[in-house]
């Protein structure tokens, strides 16, 4: 039976990505799933073990590779507007707990006469990316993070890529696009309202816009992301070629593109919960951040995303209004 | 009087560099200069201090950044071939001494209520490249490093970076090209035969040639690295732009191009006493490191370096033949 861990499985993605396994199982077979975190949803997905810890704590990791996963999904962070705020503790968790996690796999292949190599797949951001960008970003532009999350991301990536080159792990980033639009209450991260903005009016409530309406993002529905993540875990990792890290498919719009599809599917009254006011510390982070790419090499090896902005509000109909 | 630190201050461009600013003084007046290293040659450049010291160990940052030097050259490193032989060595010296440095300057950053803010010179490396490249790699060219070296410098550059943006130091880091041609022994770096190729025939020493001479590789002298070192101290990091790695001018050149500069400047009896034989581990290193730059915004900064390869072995020639 296939052994999975989510680190982070008590977040959003780690808890949707959870839900799929218990219904599906992994390549249709019953899984060993489980979810660490250090916390979890009073409604928490199903799972054989729910373990509450803090991956920076002495023998967290080690305690965790001991299990010797077959499949590791890395989704624990501090988010971007929280590791901005909180210097130490965004570099103690995105950069130092995912060193230890490496390093306790790393034993466990070494005890193992190296038979032992898991799959890791690491979430990374399109927050790896700083302005000034081309209007699309190709699979080999420079990453040049503008936030310390950034930084911490595209660290974490060089780490998981010479552990894997070493054949300590095998390993696999995908660099998500914004999620959108996220269920429930609005998280630190600076892309927070990119949700916000759709999910507030759908549940009847009002809500700020902290930017300009002609700012274009780049997004991808949480179950795009609970795709992407399947699929990493289950790819040939020799058609990577030694780049580990993959630019995700997304869906590039303005937030006036938002918003009209918002008026499409609900109506200008939903619409008209929405008021402007700007915050320049949200404008400032986000306006450095990615607008769209060209991602060429993760389409060729069978990622996919939503193509419309109205598919991505449908998503979250389907799976989160009213479920919270 | 300016407090200069230099980090690695008894590696051969550190101890170039201490001569240069014994002899020339930093910006027209006297500097004082603090040598660190876990080891000094016994002709060492004049200092005011030598510091016998591992970044590594317990405390040793923090002592250095308590002197508050103006600026610091952070030379010191675990070369590419070491730290693939020795990946726990590696790490500990080109990630984790590093990050200790810009904590404990950080930390004086603090108590001095912000008004300390070193300038900090990185000397980065093109091995933060991987294969596959461009003929000539652009300066947004992505960092996808083969080796732990690359990884080790491309993290260190990302950390420097973000201590920069939150203002705590002043930082820069250049990658230099492969630096050529180096005094003294062969060293354990991938690349040292790019030098003993032209320094033993030199000397009247044979010499194996371990790769193909169709090899093209991207070159510079230390007294190019040196001057590199020195602009990078004393540029505007304004007009950086957030981009604080910057691709150094280099010559690019193919290792029979190398061999036939030798042949003109010491005659086919020098370049008989070149023999081949491949050495597969340093073939497969050095064949994934980039042979040609594009590197516009480095020399739009004043940048200079050797533009013939008979330039780069006169050098040696002037500064290093029958001195050590």
């Amino acid at each position: 039976m296939t052994k999975i861990l989510i680190i982070g499985g008590g977040g959003m993605i780690g808890q949707k990505l959870a839900r799929q396994l218990a219904a599906d199982g992994w390549q249709g077979q019953v899984a060993e799933v489980t979810l660490y975190d250090v916390g979890f949803p009073s409604n928490c997905a199903e799972a054989h073990r729910r373990i509450v810890g803090n991956l920076t704590g002495n023998g967290a990791a080690t305690g965790l590779a001991a299990t010797r996963p077959d499949i590791v999904f890395h989704l624990a962070a501090i988010v971007s507007g929280e590791a901005e705020q909180d210097f130490d503790k965004g570099w103690q968790v995105n950069m130092f707990a995912g060193w230890s996690l490496l390093e306790a796999l790393r034993g466990e292949h070494e005890a193992s006469g190296g038979s032992y190599q898991p799959r890791v797949v690491f979430s990374s951001s399109i927050a790896v990316f700083g302005a000034p960008f081309p209007d699309q970003i190709s699979d080999d532009f420079l990453s040049s993070p503008l936030t310390s999350y950034g930084a911490q991301k595209a660290i974490f990536e060089l780490m998981l890529s010479d552990f894997s080159r070493k054949g300590y792990v095998d390993g696999v980033s995908i660099r998500l696009p914004t999620i959108c639009v996220r269920p429930g209450k609005a998280n630190k991260a600076a892309s927070s309202f990119f949700s916000s903005i759709i999910r507030e009016p759908l549940n009847g409530r009002k809500v700020i816009l902290p930017v300009s309406d002609s700012l274009r993002h780049y997004h991808a529905s949480p179950r795009s992301a609970v795709g992407f993540l399947s699929h990493a875990a289950s790819l040939d990792t020799g058609l990577l070629e030694g780049r580990l890290s993959l630019n995700m498919p997304g869906l590039s719009c303005t937030v006036a593109e938002q918003i009209e599809a918002l008026s499409d599917i609900a109506g200008a009254g939903t619409v008209a919960l929405i008021s402007s006011v700007e915050d320049p510390e949200i404008a400032r982070i986000v306006g450095g951040w990615p607008q769209d790419f060209d991602s060429a090499r993760a389409t060729a090896l069978g990622f996919r995303s939503e193509t419309s902005f109205c598919d991505i509000i449908q998503t979250y109909i389907d799976e989160d209004l009213g479920h919270s």
